[in-house]
């Protein structure tokens, strides 16, 4: 067994992603215990060397993924391995001492975002995802006339209202949003009706449109895309159950050709 | 190539649409960024100018699409394009110097609406909304008279409380929505119990029904419907197979006949 | 045609369903609107009146019906129309001059159900529901139990904020329904965190389980119920399919034995 | 028929099981009533009477159950065996005068759990969700990792806001929690935009992104595993199906290959 194998091994083992998720979850505790006020200043060390061992592991760990591809480029082939790349260099750049110390901080906690090249079945799951985006897509134009008209409308009969909620188009934007998941809807729509008492039948019919048309294709697709999934087994088989009837009856066919064939040489 | 077929060339280019989508969403921005308080002075030539284009150029597409047309006439027979010329045709009107200038911005705002038309997707998902309404309609008829009977007696019992939400029969539908969407709901329940202790028989009972009967059999309808389209492909299989496994019954019993024939031949 | 057929023909008519229809949605208008305020004392000659039409219309509406059967009784052994003569009986008793006035205000409500037997398709809807009802109370027990143990936890602990949302245990369940609902129920968490810093332990766990176990089975539920419904007619035919092949294969046996002794016939 | 199967027809008879039911029953009501302040001192003596009463009955029946099993530890074998032994042995445990009293009085709530084991329905539901599970683990993990990269980012930026709603990891979670629920979220968000203008962004992405990827995964997980049980016949059927026309293919190609030889015989 050369070094090569053994690396190759190493990298498909149990083990391995085993330990990758253990330093992971670790690693995101202490990240989230640290936020503790008065336990920070205690153990900024113990932190400071939690880092530096996720880092150097992070960096071993890529390596070997490197080094089990024959080719170098093979690596860089697979959207995931770029994901974890892009992770590891990111919290490599030196930006604690720059001016960016604070992003480099928050940036640190992406490399939770590891745990789904780490465990198959959550990449599984996002995979899953980004496929349905074509089918949801459409319906996210959709939304976005529906919000855009609403919005151009109550910007321009209601920008004046003290509380400042349709001051603008991005504004109005999201306090359409806000009514859309029914959050204090009627306050708004309460501050509007005393200004133009027909107010309700804007809010209304935003409230029934946008959430009959979200709720109902939403529910619609994703029901769609999952089925699509699950019966694709049991299609195939009607589907194979079809073709095979269609030559059951060609074979019956031509034995019933044969069996007159039979009954003429006899008569002959 | 004749001009008549150039023409319809165009009509049916994927070009055409895209540079149709473009322009809108283009238009859809400027109308957008307007809104942005310290913006409008500065640039309220540009958008006369935009608003001219944009003028111009849907009379140019409709008159494309009207052209491409053997028959004049079989241009309005497709409800698109009689919805396009419908936008087309009232933002025409010389609104901007008379009475109506305030309903003319706003009615700039439904060329967006044409998005529908410019991207088949949509087109296909507006169509398939059309074609559910009429399994919901009987669904609709149930709500209203729920919230009707629930209407008169709220405002039979409460029209007395000083918030008001119950003073007239249309303010009590109103509040009652208000009470599907759960927005607040406790709040409008608590001043009723303070004069009615019994109320919440009332509010859970709303909640319980309106919501029951609204969320069950309108997802179970829009399922239904999602299903209708999704399995009909399965199904004709299905439905070819039972009629095929008759043929090949039929089939296989007339091919017993003949070999009985043949025995019975051979035993003469 | 005898006067008998007449009737039965008029009870069956579509045009005298859409008239009943009719009054009953004209006479629901008329009772919206005297709710509106200064409306009422204009016209009570003309409330007046409308109840008596409606009153007297019902009875000949219901006479009708019962006339039409060929055995009298026969008319209460339909469940509808036993719902059909108690609201036009309750609506009938002279309680306007009794100190039941308000409540036979309220009564009159009841009349706009009606509704559900003139229109056949609410019938089933309705009729549908009554159906599912079975495969929902096993849920519905299990949401009981639920609410009762949360109830008596949440009485036991909380009893003595001052909000009184918990002071006693039917109290405690009206607040957990609404906890259910969304409603405001951080404020309710907030106030039982300031004496119990653990009650978020039990509010997180109440919404997690109860809409986890609600939604979840509620859908599935419904799901179950409406794809039994539509795929009865292709469970079916499969079904079908499976007996037919069963005898194919018996057939072809047969024939097998058949060409075998044929064989042998010959042979020997 | 010996005392031992009499035992065991008692243990499997229905007029047993409904009269724990009513038991556990009487007993819930009993201590729900408990809780209406002025009715406790009354009744302090029932309340123990019925105490000892149930506790008395459910030893009697755990008993019974024990000795119809023919070897006694099988009666631990089944999980909701162990489930009621923990629950009697637990209220037996006299904790009533030591320190823990007010926790043995809320472990009494727990006796109503008993009804799960009274009716095989809700042990049918509980045993469902049970299967569920390692479906929807996942969905836990990856809804684990949205909130933890919210919740620090979260505590880092909001972590100085006077509502203290961000002051540390865990309050960070617990409000994140509260957005999922769209409880007051634009409160929280109002809040966090005065001090950081763009926290609109990270509000309303983890409202897309945490309901999106809650609702959306499960109502497909949902929705997946009640098809599993619900097509499991139909599926059944169709791949019998499948398998039996392979069966009649071959039967079929025998059968030609017979006529070929009695052709073949003739001719010779």
């Amino acid at each position: 067994m050369t070094t090569m194998e053994k690396i190759q091994d190493m990298r498909d083992s149990k083990w391995f992603s085993n330990l990758t998720t253990f330093i992971i979850l670790a690693y995101a505790s202490v990240l989230g215990f640290k936020t503790m006020g008065d336990v920070e200043t205690n153990y900024a060390l113990f932190l400071r060397v939690a880092d530096a061992f996720v880092t150097i592991y992070f960096i071993f760990e890529i390596a070997i993924k490197m080094i089990a591809e024959k080719k170098f480029i093979n690596f860089f082939k697979n959207g995931w391995n770029l994901f974890d790349f892009v992770i590891v260099v990111v919290t490599l750049l030196p930006l604690e001492q720059s001016g960016f110390a604070a992003i480099a901080r928050v940036f640190r906690v992406f490399r939770v975002l590891r745990l789904f090249t780490a465990r198959p079945e959550l990449k599984a799951i996002i995979d899953m995802l980004i496929k349905a985006i074509p089918s949801i897509i459409d319906i996210v134009i959709l939304m976005f006339i529906i919000f855009y008209i609403y919005a151009i409308i109550g910007n321009f009969y209601f920008s004046e209202l003290p509380s400042g909620l349709w001051s603008n188009f991005l504004v109005s934007m999201l306090t359409l949003f806000r009514v859309l998941t029914f959050e204090d809807w009627t306050d708004v729509m309460y501050e509007a009706m005393e200004v133009h008492p027909w107010a309700w039948v804007y809010f209304v019919s935003f409230v029934i449109i946008a959430a009959f048309v979200f709720f109902n294709l939403f529910v619609a697709v994703i029901i769609g895309e999952m089925q699509k999934l699950q019966e694709s087994e049991m299609k195939e088989e009607i589907h194979e159950d079809h073709l095979k009837l269609d030559i059951l009856l060609n074979e019956i066919k031509a034995l019933r050709e044969e069996v007159r064939d039979l009954k003429k040489d006899k008569r002959e």
